[in-house]
């Protein structure tokens, strides 16, 4: 018996770590927000492209819009003819080798769109994942703002028409040139000393103008008495970044002036908004926002970025501000890397994952679990064949429905087995029934709400019983009262 | 200077061998499609859920259904943890991970649906993808021959979805523990012997009754010369083989009855057989067929195969005979290993992106290029935003439209440009228009019609202008005649 295979260790089921499965409420409720940006996108003109889930690495790059450094977290394996190949980690960077592969024959400019999993081999933490979805739109050989103004409109049209009303989110817009002048004007050459201005004006909105300030200047401790050190500037200095970044109609400092490249940009600025007034976008919902800090390594024009104005709670009941869903900018260097001519391009992503958490929260995501199918069961199982029949009649008229596939001993089990799957009703058919070419209907919702109702109620339960027969060839008329009376979606 | 960074070289734009890109016309196929399998799947009472696109190597093992050796060719890596990750190379083993994790709180059986990516480590070729999309359906927890049955009914039902006429297309079944009982009774020990006796079966198909004997006996001479060894049976057990695969009412070979599998696998038949039946599916949907092989290591029961008997051409005019796009059957081993009890589970699934092939071929798919967005023009850069209104109005009445992005210098360019994007009309508004508050509007269909039209055609094309002029407040209606008059959707 020395050949008798060893009884195989029994397997555990698990995923890796920063990975989910996902069921229907989340499925659905994903398909009908890509079903509604997509109507957005397609409205403007935008066409959808698909790239595949890997590239080669150097094809990738390392170009992450939303952090400061370059990443490494991608997964990466070698191919058998041990070329590098990653597992793509954004939409974009595919997106700039398509367009350098297929430069001649597409129209430009190229609008296109497209959403689809990616992948980041970093820590995960609630609510970040290893694999999630983005949901881009990029136009790309075009170097007007007007294109960079579409993005923002598109941005906030999408918005709405996923039901978050005007008032509950901005599109903000920034220009990385304003930023580049106000270098400038500040004589900064040291990049890091200028990551550290850039990092501190980012944090405006959490710590307020005296928190940035501190931050350009000696540096700041927090209040767990955490010190984090400044950019050392000079007060006047500190005051021009201020100036600078600053909401409403602050005068531009004379010594921004002098930067052209700061000029460049509050013009492009100037001819966004000029833009997106004339198209009947109010400030509240695009704004020039000059405090924008993001994708700082990437980005090399106009950038902006969608956020959700709305405070909510969690489920714990925590409040949550829920910031960006969502963001972009011109990144012109992109396809250049291939083609070696400049190729401007503009973009703009959606969490789509973050996105539909933020609705769920917002309400904006229906949660109730769908009605299942109509649960046919087994009584005699001899006869599964007679039964299949009524099945096969209500799928004829379009009505969800199944046979009890289990063991059909205990028609309890049936029964729990229904209320599981969440169906309206089931069908029973004893051989009292057949003999009378009756079967019973059992109105699962009805009977639910019967077992809450209180006594007084019992006269009107009693016209709307929970169970009743019906003749064999008036099952599909019957079920489609007891789906009609309690307006489950069918057909 | 030598502090200068050297000018980076410049990449190469490409993909990987084995992948491919999609524009608009194969994306939308393959969302309508998705679109009606996924309507034939939920009226059978099927849930969607989905798994990620990694699992841990020794959670997804090495059972690939179509492959009679175990699979080496997935695309794996390390965790940071070590722990190896592969890419999934079908949907049925993250399902038997994810039924095994969730066992407790899933209804049973569980009937779900996923559709997806899927990646494959093998040498590409013609149509043979690395990275390809699979549509599954799966129930877990019946051991019940309906539930086979049942899926070859939605296989059925699904092709006519599609547009695939009745006749067309049909569901073959079989049973692994008919053949089973054919090698039980012939007494083959040897499992290379049964793996060359099964692949002859295999055959039937391809070479006709006198080509599979030949591969049972000595071996076979193909028309190059070849030969391929055959499985070295006598005479009788050749023909007991054939007589066991063979279509219509051969009665039962004596030597076959002594065997309870392959007993136990023809009353299964039986049952499907009824119940098929008893459901209204005719055998030119649904038919036994016991030379059906496939899965050989990985299949425990019923096994069906969904088959395209259309001859069709391909796009060289080569008769092409499509063969099969799905296909499935009974799995008990798969989510016991995860569980150390035996869990029946049948499924089935169709290769999309194969299916999507061949409904191409026999022209279900709608492969004419969509109409792209109306152009609006730049005649004047200085009038961009008055332009951008007229842009904003017409997608206000849900009318794909767009400002053109590009360099405007040149009309004949923008024009081009619309004509790429397959643009039904473009809006023009130069300085003259512009004072008489009109604009003109290009019908580029019409436009195209008429330059292809001959000369006595000259009259029809006078009462249906090319080009004509309207007030600004008239555009949207102007531009919806010009639509509607084309039957270009919209809206």
């Amino acid at each position: 018996m020395k050949d008798k295979p060893k009884k195989p260790q029994k397997l555990k089921a698990r995923l890796p770590r920063g990975l989910e499965d996902r069921g229907p409420a989340a499925i659905n409720a994903t398909r009908e927000m890509l079903e509604k940006i997509r109507a957005v996108y397609e409205l403007y003109g935008f066409e959808p492209v698909e790239t595949p889930a890997f590239e080669y690495t150097d094809a990738l790059g390392k170009f992450l819009p939303d952090q400061d450094r370059p990443n490494e977290g991608v997964f990466s394996f070698q191919d058998d003819d041990e070329q590098w190949i990653s597992l793509r980690y954004d939409l974009t960077a595919p997106l700039a080798r398509y367009v350098a592969e297929n430069f001649d024959t597409l129209p430009k400019p190229y609008r296109s769109y497209r959403f689809g999993w990616v992948f980041r081999n970093e820590k995960p933490g609630p609510g970040r994942f290893r694999q999630f979805m983005q949901f881009d739109a990029d136009t790309v050989g075009s170097a007007s703002p007007a294109a960079d103004a579409e993005m923002c409109m598109m941005a906030a049209d999408t918005m709405e028409a996923l039901g978050i009303p005007r008032g509950s989110y901005v599109v903000k817009v920034n220009n990385r040139k304003v930023l580049d002048g106000v270098r400038e004007a500040l004589g900064i050459a040291d990049d890091g000393q200028w990551l550290t201005v850039m990092r501190a004006i980012d944090k405006l909105d959490r710590l307020g103008i005296e928190g940035v300030k501190q931050l350009l200047g000696d540096g700041r401790k927090d209040e767990s008495g955490d010190f984090t050190k400044g950019a050392g500037l000079k007060d006047a200095d500190i005051a021009l970044v201020v100036g600078s970044v600053g909401q409403g109609n602050t005068p531009v400092d004379p010594r921004l002036r002098d930067s052209k490249i700061g000029q460049q940009g509050r013009e492009e600025l100037d001819e966004i908004r000029r833009f997106v007034a004339a198209s009947g976008y109010g400030e509240d919902r695009v704004k020039i926002d000059p405090s924008v800090v993001r994708g700082l390594e990437y980005y090399t024009g106009p950038v902006y970025e969608v956020e959700l104005l709305l405070d909510t709670k969690d489920e714990k009941g925590r409040p949550v501000r829920f910031g960006s869903v969502g963001g972009g900018g011109r990144y012109d260097g992109l396809v250049s890397r291939f083609r070696g001519e400049p190729v401007p391009a503009t973009g703009f992503s959606i969490g789509v994952s973050r996105l539909q958490a933020a609705l769920t929260l917002l309400g904006k995501v229906d949660t109730r679990a769908e009605f299942g199918p109509v649960v046919v069961t087994v009584f005699d199982r001899d006869r599964v064949a007679d039964y299949q029949k009524f099945v096969a009649a209500l799928r004829s008229e379009n009505i969800r429905a199944e046979l009890y596939l289990g063991n059909p001993k205990n028609m309890g089990n049936q029964l729990k087995y229904a209320d599981r799957r969440n169906s309206p009703c089931v069908i029973i058919q004893g051989s009292d029934e057949k003999a009378r070419g009756e079967v019973q209907i059992k109105d699962l919702i009805e009977g639910a709400k019967a077992a809450a109702a209180i006594a007084s109620n019992q006269e009107w339960r009693e016209s709307r019983p929970a169970q009743f027969s019906c003749k064999e060839n008036e099952i599909v008329a019957k079920v489609r009262e007891v789906l009609a009376r309690h307006d489950v979606k069918w057909g």
